[in-house]
Order: C-alpha cells, then structure tokens, then sequence
C-alpha cells in the first residue's frame, strides 16, 4: 500500500508537468505514463478516469504546498502584527511561485472547468476549502484583519503570481514586493 | 480596405471563440475559417502566422471594451468620490465578465505566452499600456486614490472574474459585489 501511494504521487506530479507544459489537452494517460517514466498503462490503473485523474490533480497542488505553510505559520507563532502578515504574505507568494508548473496546471484545470461540469464541481470544493482555511487559520493565529482581509489578499496575490508566472515582466520584482506591501497596509485596517 | 478590416475583425473574433471553447492548442488556421463562416485559407491571407494571430486576437479583446470603457467614464463625468469609483469597478467588472470567451481567449493566450516567447513579448506590452492607461484614466478623471490603488484594484478585481468565469460557485454574486465595495474602500485611502 506504501508502494501504491507513493506511485500515485509520482504519477500526479507527472500529470502536473503535462498540464504546465502542454496544456489540458496534452493531458492522456499516455503522457502521463510517459513523464512518470512507467510502463504505458499504469495511470489508467490508478484513476477511473480523465475527470478523476484531474480532480486528484488539484488536490496534489494543495498537499504540495500544505508543508511550506505549516512550518511558515509556526515560524511566526506568538507575533501578530502587521508586519508578520507581509512576512507571511511574501511566503506564500514565493512557495507558489517556485511551484510553477502547479501553479500553470492548476490554471489549466480552472479553464479545463469550463468545459467539465464534473470537475468544476471538484475545483470549487478544493477553492473553497482553502480559501475558508486560510480565513480560520488567520482567525485563529490572532492576526489583525478580518475575512474581508483575507479574501481580498487571496484575489490580489492571486493575480500578481498569475502575472509574474505567464508575463514576468509586466512587474519587476521590487514593484512585486511593493504591491505585497501595500496590499497588506490597506486591506488590513490598523 | 473597409471590407478587409471588417473581415480581418470576423475572424478575430472567431479566434476568441475558438480559443476560448477549445483551448490554444485547438486554434489553427483551419479552425478559425471554420468558425468564422468563410472559405478554408481566409485566415492564412490574415495573418503572417499563428503567433501573429495570437498577438492580435489581444488586441482585439481591448478594442471590443474600450467603447463601453469610454462610455462609463463619461457617465461619471465630474464625480470624483470613492462611490463614483466603486460605479466604475462595478462596471468594470460587469462588462469584462459579459466578454466570456474574450476573457477566457486571454487566459488561454496568457498560458501559451509561457510556451512562446514572442507571444509573451507582444502580450506584455499590451497589458503593460492597459495598466498604464487605467492609471492615467484614473488621475486625469481626478479620482481618489494614487497609481498603487489602481494597480492593486486591477489585481483584485481580475482574480474575482477569473474565479466567477471559471468556478462560478466559489463566491455568489452578493459576495462578489460586497467584495468590490470592501476593495474600493480599502484601497483607496480616504
């Protein structure tokens, strides 16, 4: 059972770097095998099917990155001004934007979403899920701010990854920063 | 020539449609002409090649909203409060949204940038003089709040219609306008 959990991970970060490099249509079991580096096959044992295979997807992004935002909010436990919130904004950023190719198949599967209704069913649950972890997380971390807070910083980092993974230079990275900082001033009322 | 540009703007918009049903990787020549209603080999009259397509399908997107862009401003004419500006957002965010498949034709654009490098020099440069524009509008209308107010309202308020285009679900369209109305006040400093 260890074996076949561990095959299953290999096998959804090979479909991520499918997704990030061809896009959702380049996403076959074949390919998926293929990147994975395992006899033509395997995948389509592991998942019923292209829908179930795409929902797992997305919970592996999140998993990926579960580690990184554990050990970030336990770095900073015991402060909660508004200073720690940047600290752990410009975290969050940084941990996404290295996990690039999660990032552009968690895009894909967000367009992809449109044509399925199974999967976009799926992704709502997971956004969802986050989204009200990160407002309970903060809550109960003591920061300042409120859900409104959160849920703006959520849309705005949001889009300044998007931009800085698909056109890297529309922002350099010190107006990044910038945009972090200022982010967390206005949208966290002193 | 009237007729040319006339055509040219047909298939344009094929493309968008295209683009946004099938994804990049489904939008060829073919497909477009298809789309478009006109005889297989029109586009290839069009267009240098398929990144000269994409280039311009970005543009088009902007050219189909700067009629309803103008004509917003002009509604608003010598109002200059912050409810004025949540009109404006509000508007924004609306007329963008109608434009589905010109947003999704975007995205779809944005995730192939990152595969071509010529595309993404051509699709920065455009979003680039829209952010730029949107601050220039907004100062020279005198409306409150500075450059960063701007760029973190065009942030946000992109994310949340990606998020209402693509998992609709996520947020209900109360949560959406009460998210519009919280990121107006906040980012713009009274």
């Amino acid at each position: 059972m260890r074996q076949n959990l561990a095959r299953r991970a290999a096998l959804l970060d090979a479909a991520i770097e499918v997704l990030a490099r061809e896009g959702a249509r380049g996403l076959t079991f074949r390919a998926v095998d293929a990147e994975a580096g395992v006899p033509i096959g395997t995948a389509s044992n592991y998942f019923a099917n292209r829908d179930d295979l795409l929902s797992q997807v997305a919970r592996r992004f999140y998993d990926r990155l579960l580690p990184g935002a554990v050990a970030s909010m336990e770095e900073v436990a015991g402060r909660t001004d508004r200073a720690t919130v940047t600290q752990l904004m410009r975290g969050i950023v940084e941990r996404v934007s290295e996990f690039r190719s999660g990032y552009l198949a968690l895009l894909e599967l967000r367009l992809e979403a449109t044509r399925r209704p199974e999967l976009r069913i799926q992704l709502t649950e997971r956004i969802r899920a986050d989204i009200d972890a990160n407002i309970e997380n903060h809550r109960q971390a003591g920061m300042p701010g409120d859900a409104t807070s959160v849920k703006l910083l959520y849309l705005a980092l949001n889009w300044l990854i998007l931009e800085s993974l698909t056109l890297p230079d529309v922002f350099d990275p010190a107006q990044r920063d910038e945009l972090i900082v200022a982010a967390v001033e206005r949208l966290i009322p002193e």
